[in-house]
């Protein structure tokens, strides 16, 4: 998961998306007649509580998770591990009896390479010794020279202090904005909020300096745990300023740079070697557990296949996918057939691109109108307290027996939120689709987030199961609905 | 700190050391008579409070650490950190007005290279892919190849698995010793035991192994968190086993390399290149506060000042030389002048070697029947609970006023053990030489410990002081006894 800049690259893709759907789909032309239909009845709630209790029972999810991460590994979009999950959730899927397709996608192929930093001069410095400084490279940053280059630091904390110091102090020097992560914030359940203040500087950093003439851009790392490990993430570079070298440097050797920096000049030697291939034909992961009434209505439920390549991707987004797959996996252990299509995706591309969302809002634009719902989980895998929801309030009411079903995993909450709760979902959430998010417990999710250690270990089997459970529950009593969602 | 093995290298000259100096020193020859004065007064308990106080008031030892760890950096011995920090302790204490001495110490002098390893083969392995396995070389290892060993890894839980598979299936392979740190122990305050147990297979481990033809040895890192990050420490080999190359992969590396193992054969590719370079010359610092009635008795406070190199020796332990430099510090301050000397010493070679703790007892031999009480903190900067002592009950009763100076702090309790609590006092305490080491809560210590998160932001600054707090008490009640410590 990425947070969405609406200042960013997407806001045009988005807005054409919904400009084109508009005239057909805004909520005034389409909206049905209020629903007189009752939501639930005593057979769903059975059914309902039949699959969370199924889906506690199981481990399917874990061992497609186990799979992905540990087998498979590290998933970067254009990259051979990714291109193995593809193939891999394809024929998971199909063992259970789904309509497979692989739809193209068009992804960037960055690969990181050599990173290594140290501080060539600071204050109080044995002679002949330097200081390590732990990094990596942001994803889509630009090479230095293969042999590193070696310039002043400048330690800002926001880019009002970088823009008080101006041209002058600024050029041939490196940046690091050492902004920090709200850790009071996350702690109380408000992680996301806290990233999303963050990671602007991770976004929007080497901008910011290069137009002052830095050389390179660093920040702090946009997490929650000290353990001198770095959290890479996307950034973004723009055409009218130079492309110079980015990475995130872990809390500690922000600290220790804003420690010495304080006391006298500090000087880094920083290499970087990144590439950029050529972009890659990729995919999305779509498969169909077809409608017994309404075939043609659609409620999606996924997460995203591609992940950072530090780690291997298990709470970002692995966790999503296998859940996403269990919902096919336990209506069909359940043999309950929904009245809706329940389509499972496993986005591809969410970390560096939304190339896998917007193909699909695209190709699939004569499909949208009768997308029910679509739900996704990019959050990690912790303890699901519910769902947070881009729909309205007469949606929200058709779906009280989703919660009730949840009651006994406490998965019962149901935000509303003013932006799409699933990255990938934004391109079909612009054309008024109603989107789910599974909403975890995220007090521990950025602790590990875009790093090495996004690792198996890090999801609880039985969290996991909730996850399972929360998805199918909402996704099964959408499809089973006597009317579609409200719009 | 790292644990001292029964078994292992120093038993030898511990024995040594006893035997040298037990005709004159052995606890029935020294014993005095009964002690008859009362060991506190109305005057020395409202000096300790003082003490504990100002402790508590300052930032002195924080100070200090903050540039023995950001300035100097890591200080492992032979390093020319290692150098520039003898250097600073002593500028700092002679400062303070102590009689100063560097007293030479010939130390090892490892160099860490390249260490890169990666899982060449694996069920399930996309197409020219490989799975990044994060580790460190142990501290003392030999290299392997500079191109690299390339093996099957058989993963063992301990030394007894490795024993059943025998030669047969051991040989020209790389051993994987997988045995968890109790977490659970660890939890509820009983971390070192819990480490005692774990870092057996550090030190031995490439013994066993190589004693069964394997071509490299590695450990799961010994350690408490999970955020791939791995723990090195030193390790040994023995006359009758090949050397080979030894190194702690991360708790993720080794449950990956576990959960694949169990599925099929897996290969790694193992780089390192540590280096042992020719012997150097280093320093204990040895700084005297001379007492004002018998110069002659000596307190000792302590910590050690060499480091591991992939951190910056924050826990372990610049906070304990920090402290024990403070307990100078403090009395100057209050004007306080001891009755027997307070020599604050910082050991050189604590990690890999005890070169510094060896070097002392035997330079100091004629001088131990003198030395009242030694002290060392080395369990990190946590909240002092108070003290362990390698002292007889007669001893422990004269310092009934100690914890209730510390009554404030927290630090009250006194608990009897049977190892020398200061890894460096170890020599020292062989000759009968009453041992204390500050007690701290460790639940967190081995998160960090010996890794390269060990830094500044590690050590809390009032919990720091609550440390120079303790420190301090204890050395300065001791030092103004009516009669000597029992032995």
């Amino acid at each position: 998961m990425y947070t969405f800049n609406r200042q960013g690259l997407y806001a045009a893709a988005v807005c054409a998306l919904a400009l084109l759907f508009a005239p057909g789909l805004s909520p005034t032309a389409q909206r049905p007649a209020p629903a007189t239909a009752k939501p639930d009845s005593p057979q769903i709630n059975k059914e309902l509580s039949q699959i969370a209790q199924a889906a506690i029972e199981s481990d399917y999810a874990w061992r497609r998770l186990a799979h992905l991460t540990n087998n498979i590994g590290p998933r970067l979009s254009g990259s051979p591990q990714a291109a193995k999950a593809v193939e891999y959730v394809a024929e998971e899927l199909r063992r259970l009896g789904l309509e497979i397709r692989l739809e193209k996608v068009t992804v960037p192929h960055w690969v990181r390479g050599v990173e290594v930093a140290e501080l060539t001069q600071f204050p109080g410095q044995a002679p002949q010794t330097t200081q390590k400084i732990v990094l990596t490279a942001l994803g889509g940053s630009v090479a230095t020279p293969a042999e590193g280059l070696t310039a002043e630091v400048v330690v800002v904390n926001d880019f009002d202090q970088l823009t008080a110091l101006g041209r002058e102090k600024v050029a041939g020097k490196i940046v690091l904005f050492n902004e920090r992560f709200d850790l009071r914030m996350a702690a109380q359940g408000e992680a996301e909020e806290a990233y999303s203040r963050a990671v602007v500087y991770r976004g929007g950093g080497a901008i910011a300096a290069a137009r002052l003439g830095a050389v390179a851009s660093l920040i702090r790392s946009v997490g929650t745990a000290s353990y001198r490990l770095p959290h890479t993430g996307a950034m973004y570079y723009a055409d009218d300023a130079p492309k110079i070298p980015a990475a995130a440097v872990t809390a500690e050797d922000a600290d220790l740079m804003a420690h010495l920096a304080a006391e006298g000049a500090i000087r880094l030697r920083l290499t970087l070697t990144p590439q950029t291939l050529p972009d890659v034909q990729s995919f999305n992961v779509v498969a169909d557990l077809k409608g017994s009434e309404h075939p043609e209505q659609i409620v999606i439920v996924s997460g995203h296949l591609d992940s950072w390549d530090l780690g291997t991707g298990a709470i970002d987004d692995g966790a999503g996918v296998a859940v996403a797959m269990q919902t096919a996996q336990l209506l069909k252990q359940l043999r309950l057939a929904p009245k809706r299509t329940i389509r499972v995706i496993a986005w591809m591309n969410e970390e560096n691109g939304l190339a896998g969302g917007r193909a699909y809002a695209i190709d699939h634009a004569v499909e949208l109108p009768n997308h029910v719902a679509a739900i996704e989980s990019d959050l990690g895998a912790g303890h699901p307290l519910g769902f947070k929801a881009l729909a309205n309030d007469q949606a929200l009411a058709q779906l009280k027996h989703v919660s009730a079903a949840l009651q006994d995993i406490g998965a019962t909450l149901m935000r509303r939120v003013t932006d799409s709760p699933g990255i990938d979902l934004i391109p079909t959430a612009a054309t008024g689709v109603p989107i789910f998010g599974l909403w975890q417990d995220t007090r521990a999710y950025f602790h590990y987030h875009h790093t090495a250690a996004d690792t198996l270990d890090k999801v609880n089997p039985h969290e996991l199961a909730e996850n399972a459970a929360a998805m199918a529950v909402l996704a099964y009593a959408i499809a089973n609905l006597p009317e579609p969602l409200r719009r």
